[in-house]
């Protein structure tokens, strides 16, 4: 599928689509429908119970809005910046180096204004849209300004990501949590950015949705336990000094490319998360290096999550693992006087920040694209039974009242346990196409047989199970444990 | 406990406290800790298995900011306002109603600045702070604005409520799922008022979380199906006609007070939710009934959910129950251009809304101050257990490396399928406190007869339940069982 297949079929079936759609939309502003949501819901509770619960790390939730100082703080006020460009005729504002990329024009992705200018004069660039000159392109700064109070005397901004949260809460939580490293903080929320020309559906939005956790540690006393052998996985990796993909274990990792041990140990807990909770196949993920002007100034080290998703013409970003040194919390303790260095084995230091950090959107609409599969006539959505949303659809087979009825105490009694689908109406055909679609593990049908107290097959329903489309007859006692057994 | 120490309480132990804290805080904007996080989102994850998909609803999700076009058209940009009143000396800024409330001057929630005005020169109420004069009562829109684009042409609010979303996405959603009515959408998401004096810790917030539930319906062909016999619970109503409180059923509300039915019995649906869900106790809950001009014009009938809640001096709203008529898809017809008129049972009609609001915050806030309670020394949260924000706590009684290896292995192996605490610092008593205080079901200690191959209780840990205080010996094999059980 092509961007604007996808953007159809997730609009068709349910996923998401532009927000406020029946005032024309709104350019970067999505919102999810009844499959999205529960979908894009699954997916964080997999994350949150994945990388959060499971390593006895903490969910925490910030406010979305922000008072200016912390902000100032952390750089975005001054350095959070894209290069805008504009046509002096039509007034059409363009991202400089997106523009510039797309006419093959190569500027790297940190490039100040003077480079990009030089690059529209040496190649005489002009407004895609009227011909006309470009006016002198200069930075924009992303963060979305909120003025708060009667008087609007308080300013502040929509967070730009949900990290600053998390970074502002380091010293309570800290303390809270008996003052031990690694501390981690996740939050899963809304960040918000004014994008000079949001497009390609999910991938660059002005609202998005982040899982991020920010990891607390001590770089000189972070011992990994690796009992579960996560280092002995394959990961696709791309370093900056050579931009070759190589397949390497995680401990290869460490020796071939000098890479800290708690950072490759992340690259292969990642990696496991996309194989085998979200069955993505192995070609599909890489990790990709940023260096020079590339990276933020304060990373460390920084590999961007690639997905080969080929609806955004290849490997995009889909996440990240930053290892941001002791950037934050030095900043901000010096913005705020609140010192947060602590004792750790014996010596005052200030916390260093390992982030894993993903973009939600990106992730769901990455899932679209890799698990739409066509099978001759057939279209299946292959989310994993996980995460899907639906676990099971009701379909009667017959409009017949007691098969109706049937059917409807089934699907009413079933949706306590389970998240269920009902459908009565077209023909069986275009309904189990229509769950294929929404990735529904499983169809449960009523027919003459299930209502009928002279068949040998009298309180049974048949189950369909979307990936292999066997049926089998399943007497009602038995259903839920069925059905419980067929989503495992 | 009163405000302030709720509010210290709740950051003491984990919950919530000031955004940005560490910069001195920012009005009406909170964080939640690892504690109330976890809590909020239990309670959001009952909430919407309880009123949505166990009615076969469904969740959507929309974008925080909005376009200003359907907020025209809904009415906020000219109507969602509150009276401002500024001192003429020192700059401070009342919102009128309360700041007269507060002096014991009566007006209604919905007064216009006039009669606010001819209050405060009748009363001759001054600056509360300087004793300055005050000026003029004026309008103040509680919507904050946001401007998207290069150019910051785009012009756009942050959503006043959750529920224009849905209504936005009524008509892609009701084509999606099969053109059936009643159809119901739940959004759980954020909303945001610019107010003008945030108070009361979390009652009065310009970032507040919503769990709004939209029931479209065809007035004329709701039946409902009562299998459940919720009508017969008994529910303590307040009419505005007469302002006395009763407790009468569902039925006798339908009969009594000519309330429709289908009102009535999500008066009992509510109720069940806060009585066997959230373990409220019954004299706690009530329905109070605006009329005239506190509610909305557009409102049929509208009932304040409120709780008793002391550290609020007693009964606040914790949400809504709305029956508003066919005013949101009738605007949004006029405003989009798009039709929304439906088809049902032969006839055109305009569906109706009837809205179960809820707001999140202010029910955290409820259950804390509902369920802390004192027991001689011991401090106890007794929020019900399927809300707890840790299922359990893994505590080693002694500082024994064999104890604490076993703990430690003891608190990865649950931590997969509970929510597990673990501390090993400080006396047991003071860790069973800070249990207590969080709330925990159940606590999991480790001794020495747990790791004494001589010891006749080798292999068992003790369960110590929050609420009956009884202890027992378990073995490690048959724990996870026990503990599912104790927490069913």
């Amino acid at each position: 599928m092509d961007i604007e297949e996808l953007l159809g079929f997730a609009k068709r079936a349910g996923f998401f689509w532009p927000a406020a759609e029946i005032y024309g939309g709104a350019s970067g502003l999505f919102d999810y429908g009844h499959l999205g949501a529960t979908l894009k819901r699954n997916f964080e509770s997999a994350w949150l119970k994945y990388f959060v619960t499971s390593n006895g790390y903490h969910l925490i939730e910030g406010s979305n809005m922000l008072p200016e100082k912390p902000l100032i703080a952390s750089g975005h006020a001054s350095r959070f910046n894209d290069v805008v460009v504009g046509c002096s005729k039509c007034k059409t504002y363009y991202r400089a180096d997106v523009l510039l990329n797309e006419l093959n024009i190569k500027v790297s992705e940190g490039a100040k204004p003077e480079e990009l200018e030089k690059a529209i004069r040496d190649n005489d660039v002009k407004c895609q849209k009227c011909g006309g000159a470009l006016m002198q392109p200069k930075d924009f700064n992303l963060m979305i300004d909120v003025a708060l109070g009667p008087e609007n005397h308080e300013r502040g901004y929509l967070r730009p990501e949900t990290a600053q949260s998390a970074y502002l809460n380091f010293f309570r939580e800290f303390n809270l949590l008996r003052k031990r490293l690694p501390m981690g903080l996740a939050i899963i929320g809304r960040a918000y950015r004014n994008e000079i020309s949001p497009r390609q559906g999910l991938y660059r939005m002005r609202e998005l949705a982040q899982a991020e956790l920010q990891i607390f540690f001590d770089p000189e006393n972070w011992e990994i336990n690796d009992s579960g052998k996560l280092l002995e996985r394959q990961v696709n990796i791309v370093p900056y000094s050579d931009h070759e993909t190589r397949r390497i274990s995680g401990n290869e990792i460490v020796e071939q490319l000098g890479i800290p041990r708690f950072y490759a140990y992340h690259m292969c807990m990642i990696n496991r998360f996309y194989e085998e909770i979200m069955h993505m196949p192995a070609d599909k993920l890489r990790f990709l290096e940023l260096g020079g002007d590339e990276k933020a100034f304060y990373n460390k080290l920084h590999f961007d999550i690639q997905a080969d998703i080929s609806s955004w013409g290849g490997f995009k970003e889909i996440g990240g693992l930053h290892y941001r040194g002791e950037h934050d919390l030095s900043s901000h303790t010096k913005g705020s006087g609140q010192d947060m260095s602590v004792e750790s084995n014996g010596k005052r230091i200030m916390p260093n920040v390992l982030e894993l950090s993903f973009g939600v959107d990106r992730n769901i609409w990455m899932l679209i694209d890799l698990m739409y599969a066509k099978d001759g006539e057939r279209a299946v959505l292959k989310v994993p039974y996980s995460i899907a949303p639906y676990n099971l659809a009701v379909l009667p087979l017959q409009k017949d009242d007691r098969i109706i009825e049937y059917a409807l105490s089934l699907e009413s009694e079933l949706r306590g346990p389970f998240k269920v689908s009902y459908d009565e109406s077209g023909s069986i055909g275009r309904r189990y196409a229509r769950m294929d679609e929404a990735g529904t593990p499983l169809c449960i049908t009523v027919d003459f047989d299930t209502v009928d107290e002279n068949s040998d097959r009298f309180g049974t329903v048949t189950i369909r199970d979307r990936d292999t489309k066997a049926q089998r007859r399943v007497k009602r006692p038995e259903l839920a444990d069925a059905v419980t057994g067929a989503l495992a």
